[in-house]
């Protein structure tokens, strides 16, 4: 065994991880190196809670959900003390490489660690939320589409039968790329994200003149609007209430919520973590450091991990300008 | 053409309604009756707002959500005046047979309206929530426990990953089946469902005292409850927050809501609506009116209206029992 | 620790193994019993190959496919001295009771051990045939119907873009439940089943005059034929390319082999799973051997061994009506 | 109406060509172009057998699999005899533009259209093979991967069950894309396809290898072997007696067949069909004709119709380097 690897998955679950640990696992096995997973994201690594992993372990992994090296907030993390430990700790097991699976906060913890420990520091990114810069997408985002896509065309059969109103609420943090992408994959009537979010007033006018329009070509219509989190003043059920209001129609809310973080990966988010996590191990031999691996136009980057929460993403603009066109240009 | 069929679809809207359509439409095609639906419920009733229905427009329908007829409610087909509009609109058209596909509230109606008129009135029990008395399943009921249970399963992926207590609120109006079903498919660790609900303080106690005990074994476990809607005193968020106080860990609410409702007809729901449907059928030449045809003990069953409403439906007995074992009998 | 439990699985495996092996598991830790599995099916009984099972080996496993004991064929089981030596071997772990999960030819090896070896002897029904006289479904049947029907749908779409014939093979060993249930519930023109079936020559026939009775009302139609595997004469491309001749038109075939044995356990098969083992577990301290636990009108019942494979087991009598009537009884 | 477009589906139906029929059909409303749809492929343009589409009609259509426009061969449109009465039909009708979703065939028939008629003519890739030069996925393509993987993940369950070897095909024609991508989504042990592919014995001799080196580590092992159609002289049985010969060990072939085809289209393909509709329809007013509109790492672009197929599509490096990292470098 000519070197070490660690590996560990930090921050909200995303479906995915386990793939990814499964790839790195069996890539460092076919390069002869030896492979451990702390536990409970950082929190492992100051505890020096791990476990050995191999072929076995992850065997009929590939298709699950959350991660069976758990995760979990870690404030001690943070400090400086925090660092200095689990640098200490990674030296007492001889690791070289360290990865790890998570988003930003995970990326931020990485990038701090690094500047107490000497070895070989990586990540790869995620999180359901794609709000990580230096890659087009992030482990889990997919299924998280797919999942609120699926649970949208549930909502649409009721909101054909009765010819009514919903809002459905996604997830994204503070970013509106799952509204995006799962307003235009669900055939939503309008999307509310927060880089197309102006003043409440504009919007609620937007939707209002928009339901007239097509209320004018007839009667009995269902409207779907997809909106993100976190950005309502007041929430969602203030928005369903001022729409009743204008609208004179009911309009029922849905909060998608947790179930978008888990299930069975889509494909896409399987190919992303083990081409990522099959990457990841072949830097092991390399003199490079402190970066994420991520996929640009479909090319794999290795990417300063600072730049991962620095860098700012925008949405596909092709994919908002069709927003855009299939919501009425004049309303969006 | 010897006979002439009318249907409706009422009430709550439910997987298997389009199927069971589809199974009418083609039953009266083969035994050479005409065949029209009534759209959005009542509605169409007192409006005489129908359409022809063949072969061709439910070709492809068996496995679609909601309903093609439509859904809505109707506040004027409870009066007599309603009933006696019906009642003419249907003999205007020469309609021999109503087949109303509903819960209990669309029942009433049916009944209701046999009081003015002297056609065969039949019922089809559609509902998610099977609360229908004379039926042991209900169109629509299999594939909410699947919904349910599947989003339950992509929650428990969290929850393993964190280590953490989730909330699942499910559908059922005043009836437990689809919590109970739900927490036994998903293999929840506790539910709350109406049929067994003391008092919230019984209830914390219990789901403490088994979550001490668990936590006796390992420190790291995750703690899944289901809650059905509209039983616990100020909402899932009040019982989210005493929970939280009393474990003193945090405890994340999961609504599934309207989700719940739509989605393509799992096989038993499907086959339940054909099956169901194509009885009705059968019946138009025979001397039987007032009746909802439903399936209990694996045998096609009718059963005058009223009773679908005036008798009581218990839960299945041996699934109450198996829940309590598997929840640890003491805090059932 | 008054009781000592073994389970094991064999046979063919089915969706929902792993979710009565949790019950029992979950059961037998209520009832303060200990409980192992047998691994590779009665292989593992011979060789004393065997897991101690506990709470925490089957968290999250209700959802799985597949079985985590494995399972194998065993002939050395089905002689004498394989039974004496299994006997022994349940002495020696001083078990009292052995539950098999399994179809017929599991429960023969069971019947067979329990004239060699004085403990409990239960039989649990586990296989997605459905061919288990004294239950009105099997673990696994439930699931086996899902994954077939979903393929058709699938299978639909093509059929409906190019309005072709296609003929899709489903499992079932020599009964028709699975081809009757997902016939119907994937709304398949035609079905052919061994309960049905007479001369491949009257089927042709049938199916040609029904074909050319639909085509009268349109040129454009889309045709599926379900057929039960290992019935028609020389195979589904043998019956493809009578078709073909007859029909002067494309005939696709299609089989969908094993994929029909796998996958994550529908609902109904998880909660029969789980009543059927906790069940199980209950009559551990009962005066009652060489039964299986089934399910009949609802009702768990105890039967025989014996009775699994001698009761014939007839089709659903309403099921079998319905599809004809939608058949076209003419041609059915 | 400034504009007058007519779309057409020709070749095999793929997923997400509704989706790409909806977003063409209010996008020309946006613009308030008139919209047809020929039916059945080039026949209807042969016939001038066509519909008016418009925002109703294409309403909860975006999640359904195959196409409401039919699809079909057609041998007369290639003739110079039928192009020429295309070009009469299109005229005739006053179209302006044609917008032709489908395979390479459809491409050389629409680029061979061009030669006779001066309207504008623009290519849409609607394939599940991804055999298409000039775009990095086709129409149809993730959805299949998705109904390969889900479908392997049930073999697996078996597979691991029994500890025993599948070998499963799927469908790609001349290309390994589809073979690949199922492959690394669903963990195969093992991926033989035309663009790796070099003789029957090389690769029987490097299963071979890899199989007895893992069954070194463990004699319970199961194996997946993803098999692309076409490939294997003598067909998959041929591989499957080849290999359980040379093993010493059952083999089991599964085909995957004609479901691959259909389904409901996964997100990935909504939004691709979406985005490439809708930039279609972006292009009416345009001076370019005779592309086809593609997806290349992230950007829109517009390709010559003979690029489309003159062009060699190469497999993604990354994805085959990963590949043959898990199967291990020595034997892939």
């Amino acid at each position: 065994m000519t070197k070490k690897v660690a590996v560990l998955t930090s921050g909200g679950d995303a479906p995915g991880m386990n793939a990814c640990i499964r790839a790195i696992v069996l890539a460092c096995e076919r390069a002869d190196y030896a492979i451990i997973g702390y536990q409970h994201g950082y929190n492992g690594l100051l505890n020096q809670e791990y476990c050995l992993l191999n072929n076995n372990q992850v065997h009929n992994l590939i298709q699950r959900g959350g991660t069976v090296l758990h995760s979990a907030r870690c404030h001690e993390f943070k400090t400086d003390e925090g660092a200095k430990k689990a640098a200490e700790n990674l030296d007492e097991l001889d690791i070289d490489t360290l990865i790890v699976i998570g988003g930003d906060g995970s990326f931020k913890g990485a990038d701090h660690l690094s500047a107490f420990w000497s070895g070989q520091v990586l990540g790869l990114p995620g999180t359901i939320d794609n709000d990580i810069g230096g890659t087009d997408a992030t482990i889990g985002f997919y299924t998280a589409i797919e999942t609120a896509v699926t649970s949208i065309d549930k909502v649409r059969d009721t909101a054909d039968a009765f010819e009514r109103i919903f809002l459905v609420e996604v997830m994204g943090r503070h970013a509106g790329f799952l509204a995006l992408h799962a307003a235009l994959a669900s055939s939503a009537d309008y999307v509310i994200l927060p880089e197309l979010f102006e003043k409440p007033d504009v919007t609620l006018e937007c939707i209002t003149e928009q339901l007239n329009e097509r209320r004018k070509q007839s009667d009995h219509i269902s409207y779907i609007i997809v909106l993100a989190e976190k950005l309502w003043p007041g929430g969602i059920d203030n928005l369903a209430k001022a729409l009743t209001e204008k609208t004179q129609s009911e309009v029922r809310p849905v909060i998608l919520g947790h179930v978008q973080r888990g299930g069975s990966p889509v494909s896409e988010d399987r190919i992303l973590a083990t081409k990522l996590g099959a990457y990841a191990v072949s830097l092991v031999t390399k003199n490079v450091s402190g970066v994420m691996i991520g996929e640009r136009a479909g090319q794999i980057v290795e990417v300063p991990l600072k730049l991962t929460w620095e860098e700012s993403k925008p949405l596909d603009k092709q994919m908002v300008t069709t927003m855009k066109t299939l919501m009425n240009e004049r309303y969006a």
